[in-house]
């Protein structure tokens, strides 16, 4: 995984509209985009951040994972995702290794990306995702 | 603040070295530097990701600000810094817009670099440092 760079980094938020107005109008970042992605359970707003994203997500009900994340940490940083060329291949090597996933195999994310989850208990209490952009 | 980019990404962990043996030897991440910085408390490892870094923080006691997090939080994700082009004009503007910082002057980090922290409590519960290189 020595290709790997920063997807992005997202940040569980109560109120999308407060979030943006703070990295928006006080920070100076620039919205790349907006989106529901149902199948996680966010609205999401892509902020361009160098050649990386900061990913504002904002969950659709309380009982979805950021919804539960909110209740239980409250908002705040919630993970980072790593992108990768191969993440069949990066998963079978981290299966080989004993790591913990969330996802043994890819599942649809944002922008038709294929997308895992490695488990927090295995990354030291931090959530990572791998994604490997949809490419056609 | 837009030229704005992600300077790094920061991961409180308790052990550094089991956490390296993750990031490194799992993830295949690639070791930049490692950096004792007493000024914040923290025996650091810094991991080139794509054009930014993750930086694993060891606090180097229970009483700084990252051990005082692990105690409360536990380890995972701690706080993203953007790099910006004139701190003292960023800690400006922001302290017009009645945004609560922790440095209203910029301090001395990691490689010399002026940084200064906005008050989480301002930014929807996340810690965002602002970081200056350092040039001469």
């Amino acid at each position: 995984m020595s290709q790997a760079r920063l997807d992005h980094i997202a940040i569980a938020v109560a109120n999308l509209e407060e979030a943006m107005h703070f990295y928006l109008d006080a920070l100076g970042l620039a919205l790349d985009s907006t989106e529901v992605v149902e199948e996680q359970g966010v609205r999401l707003a892509k902020l361009a951040v160098g050649d990386t994203h900061i990913e504002l997500l904002e969950p659709l009900s309380e009982e979805t994972p950021v919804g539960k994340f909110l209740i239980q940490r409250g908002p705040g940083l919630h993970h980072l995702c790593l992108g990768v060329n191969n993440i069949q291949e990066q998963l079978a090597a981290l299966k080989s290794r004993g790591i913990r996933l969330i996802d043994a195999t890819p599942r649809r994310g944002a922008g038709g990306a294929k997308i895992a989850f490695i488990h927090p208990k295995a990354a030291g209490g931090t959530l990572i995702e791998l994604s490997e952009q949809h490419s056609e």
